[in-house]
């Protein structure tokens, strides 16, 4: 309700939603996604206030900078239509398919971003959370990934990666694993492939429009992700796939998958930025082992050597699920913890736990607004209470756990 | 000289090491090796008492048990020309050449084990130096072993394994050092070839008399590395390749080398117990990848995901060299420490570096007698002294280090 001033839940809920839509709509075209000066103005200002003040020029120089002559232009309502004859939807924060789960680790990252935009990280690898995600498949967005893996790699793969990369997309597909990559060529296109093949949803990331077809030759890979998966995208429709926009989409695959694994990848290579990207984001990072006489191998292995990555070997999806499995649900339970718990909370952590409703999830930033913090708050208390078995995620939102059984 | 009575340097030397190691030649056929209960009694008497004891039937009751009707039998004198037709001989830890410093480990570690026979580790993987050591082959031991790595894997290899081991032996080779292995078919021969075609010594640590061809098809194999390298047994002359000698072999092959690098190792299999002994050891644990889906890199990608175990990943000799190269002659060297260390050592370290002689490094029984404490305790002190470069290897034996220059 910080964002547009009316409640989400409330009467005439849906209008203020289009309104929000269309504004997110305007500022995914009004500035290249990436840039941590521009996320931050919007969060501050909302998106709505956020359009006004940019078609006025009444922006930050910096950020108007950013802007430019688009700030003059609207083609919002149109790209809002262009998606929809293509059959996709522009996914915003204020809705509740939005991965607010997923890009928590973005949130996080970027609160500890300096002010000073010359000290920043270069905006192809800063870690910001995109303003909206145009999205083109049946899916809800944050259902599909929520237990997802990033299979990426190389483009010019070998047949033993494209096999390996098929089977292990397959074999997570068939144990209710979602397969994220980039829609490539090689590693990419064999996991998509692998995963639509067990009838697993998968979800091709892309570096331009949702409705572009790119690479050519993956036209009818991508119509079929979109028909039983999804393809998303930061940029609008029809947006270009620039060299510089797969740097910064790689965030976003790195952010969206619970853990990244690396197939194939050349020395010093795109697949290697992506796992450093999630280990970055606290994401687990794990490597697929070759001959050591392959090219394409060099890359996973530097990964596994690397000792500050600590990227794992993994070799089949069994080890996969063993790191980016959760705690009672893929993995052994954890054991429950003492009710008397709820008494050594912080008083911001208490707030948070006060503000979760106790049958509908709600985001956080519902949470925010009601316990009276940050969102970004409420994101560094959640994992904790999580852990403690306090609260817990529904799929769709939080909400208060159910109350341990008394300790026999 | 504690264990003869007689001073090794002084006159009459020569004849006194012939009798210890007639005395060592008759242990070495009097019971299985890697028994600690019969290492101990050996350390206990020395080597030449210890035969007479055990002769007269006057040893312990679990020693005897072990020497059985063997106590009655002297085989020594044939053995010890047995191996001389065959251009072999028996090294003692009497001799200059014994590799006492890469045995080192194993007195280390077998110094930990239980006084109670019932509580000691199983033979077969306890950590027990050989009483000798018979060896074929031009080299002195002690150098040859000095700079050298051990490279094992299964027999059933594949094409890309044998590729790989003898790719790696014949690089490590160039770069001067020496390929420790099983002499076995597969990744051990390939790993002794790719040695021998660089020109570089190789040795083949056996689990069978150094007089016999195991396995017959390496025969031809096994003949060269004799002529250019070393076969070295624990086991005399004549005796057969049973399956258990290869279990207590594999913990010579894993004490000599630097380190132990597995290239090809199926499931749960020998090269990965070779491995773990080598970790136990303190001896840095390699593990050479593969196809995931080559059921002989399995037992590889084991031993790198294991965490307890760390096994490093190596696709190349300059990995492997990273791992067991020495500061300042492999590596980058360290700075030189304050003169004022000297002072503070403890009194047994500095009986110890007292010990030292300024030219002829000694062994470390040698340094034993004149600091007047045990071999163990000797090498006990002597890695602290190494690292505060107080005392150095020569090759040969362990002498004062040159006083470092004064700090500017």
């Amino acid at each position: 309700m910080t964002a547009v001033g009316v409640d989400l839940d409330g009467p005439g809920a849906e209008e203020v939603l289009a309104v929000v839509r269309r504004a997110r709509a305007w500022l995914s075209r009004a500035a290249e996604p990436g840039s941590l000066v521009f996320w931050r103005f919007v969060e501050q200002h909302g998106p709505v206030e956020a359009v006004r003040l940019l078609r006025a020029g009444r922006g930050p120089e910096a950020v108007q900078a950013l802007v430019g002559v688009r700030g003059q232009q609207d083609a919002s309502l149109a790209d809002l239509r262009r998606a929809e004859r293509c059959g996709a939807r522009l996914v915003v924060p204020e809705d509740d398919e939005w991965p607010a789960l997923a890009l928590h680790a973005l949130t996080v990252a970027v609160s500890g971003e300096p002010a000073d935009s010359r000290e920043m990280t270069d905006r192809t690898v800063a870690p910001v959370p995109p303003v909206a995600l145009w999205v083109r498949g049946p899916g809800r967005l944050a259902d599909v990934v929520d237990r997802s893996v990033a299979l990426v790699g190389a483009r010019a793969s070998t047949a033993y990666g494209e096999h390996v990369a098929g089977d292990l997309a397959h074999r997570l597909g068939e144990r209710g694993w979602t397969v994220v990559s980039g829609g490539a060529y090689g590693i990419d296109a064999a996991a998509h492939r692998g995963a639509l093949a067990a009838g697993a949803p998968t979800v091709a990331v892309l570096a331009c429009g949702v409705d572009r077809v790119y690479p050519s030759g993956n036209g009818a890979l991508l119509e079929r992700i979109a028909q039983e998966g999804l393809v998303i995208s930061e940029w609008p429709p029809g947006a270009a796939p620039h060299r510089h926009r797969f740097l910064v989409r790689n965030r976003l695959i790195a952010a969206l998958a619970r853990g990244t694994v690396v197939v194939e990848a050349a020395a010093r290579s795109g697949a290697q930025a992506t796992a450093r990207r999630a280990k970055r984001l606290g994401r687990p990072v794990m490597a697929v082992p070759g001959p050591v006489t392959s090219a394409m191998s060099v890359g996973c292995h530097e990964l596994v050597r690397d000792q500050e990555l600590g990227a794992v070997l993994v070799g089949s999806a069994a080890h996969v699920i063993e790191e980016v499995g959760r705690l009672g649900e893929d993995l052994a339970p954890v054991p429950a913890v003492a009710p008397g718990l709820r008494d050594e909370l912080s008083d911001l952590a208490r707030r948070v736990l006060d503000a979760c409703p106790v049958r509908r999830g709600v985001s956080p930033e519902r949470l925010a607004a009601v316990a009276g913090c940050s969102v970004v708050e409420v994101l560094q208390q959640l994992p904790a209470l999580e852990v403690a078995r306090l609260v817990e995620w529904t799929g769709t939102g939080w909400r208060l756990a159910p109350a341990p059984r008394p300790a026999r």
